[in-house]
């Protein structure tokens, strides 16, 4: 069987999948791609004609949802203990959150980057700044969950801390701090010392020296 | 054990749930909240904080994601037919999918209802309108899949189908069905002509009729 290949860009929501292919021992080939894709990579579109990254190519599957791509690494082969299978403790919060992720917490940080940052110069600054603050108010979920627990579910590192965690990097990234919580800025504290996510970051960076 | 709860609006994303549960004979109590519950419904996020639908509410367990929701009714008791499980084929694409449906496909949908539709006079129907080309866009994807095919996964229906059924519907509700392929339209076709689909609109608007 052929490696799987990762295609993403450095530090973008693909970072999920190179982080949870770090924690499950996945090896998985990554192939940086400049930012945005579609625009400074144009042939990247044949093989994914969304332009989005990531794209996970493993044999004739190509998926493109960086919180899938996660957990999947984490159940190719079988649940591991980075998943949470039906009927173990927590099986519903691990579901809920690994969707969570992206669907309600990345989407406005996307929103605020495009019309706040990337495309400023059209007068949608506002709109943009409206998403932060929903970016913001949606925090409360996982702030008051993190209230005592260290990890989201089952007391273990999960893909749910994985994409979770993202998001909240991606908001210090991107200037969406000032809104986070005290509490999850030490999750992500927590969450950002670990080894796996330094390797991931490392082989991330190198990924986008060689381009 | 007492039955789940799903708190929804009718014919919002929860609509992915109640279709869900009746596909999946979860015997779950519907109900269903005025829009948008966070001003009509303040009483509401003293259960759920984000004030968002749904919630469905599980014995001790609190869910607030649609697809996470519906795959969830799909798998609680163990893997059903409604869900691929992982080792099946499609395992992989019937993740993507499912994560897709919220995260690609509705998340676009939603800042074009909040710019161009609700919040119209605030002056950033651009913005809303960039969110709908955004929108027609992305639907790349599941038009080439299910170019020669009935369902996206495994040849049968699934809870991926349901979720980005979903947001075909929702296309079709709110004004953005000029960019929806023929294809897709067909597939929506298929879709809501299910008995349990019906079964599941028709609870829905009884329960609304009912506040």
């Amino acid at each position: 069987m052929t490696k799987p290949i990762l295609y993403t860009c450095r530090g973008s929501r693909g970072l999920r999948c190179t982080w949870a292919a770090e924690e499950a021992g996945v090896d998985v080939e990554l192939k940086l791609l400049p930012f945005p894709p579609r625009f400074k990579a144009p042939e990247y579109l044949e093989i994914n004609p969304l332009g989005t990254i990531p794209l996970l190519v493993d044999g004739d599957t190509h998926m493109t949802e960086s919180c899938a791509i996660a957990h999947y690494f984490a159940t190719r082969n079988g649940f591991t203990d980075l998943a949470i299978a039906p009927g173990e403790p927590d099986y519903a919060e691990y579901c809920d959150y690994t969707y969570h992720a992206d669907a309600t917490l990345t989407f406005p940080q996307t929103v605020f980057m495009r019309f706040a940052l990337f495309e400023k110069d059209k007068g949608w600054e506002d709109a943009g700044q409206a998403y932060a603050k929903w970016f913001w108010k949606r925090l409360v979920k996982i702030e008051q969950r993190l209230e005592g627990r260290e990890f989201l579910c089952a007391d273990r590192l999960t893909v749910a801390d994985i994409c979770v965690g993202y998001a909240l990097i991606l908001a210090r990234q991107v200037g969406l701090d000032e809104g986070v919580p005290e509490n999850l800025k030490a999750y992500r504290e927590r969450l950002t010392a670990r080894e796996a996510y330094m390797r991931a970051v490392e082989r991330e960076k190198a990924g986008a020296a060689a381009i």
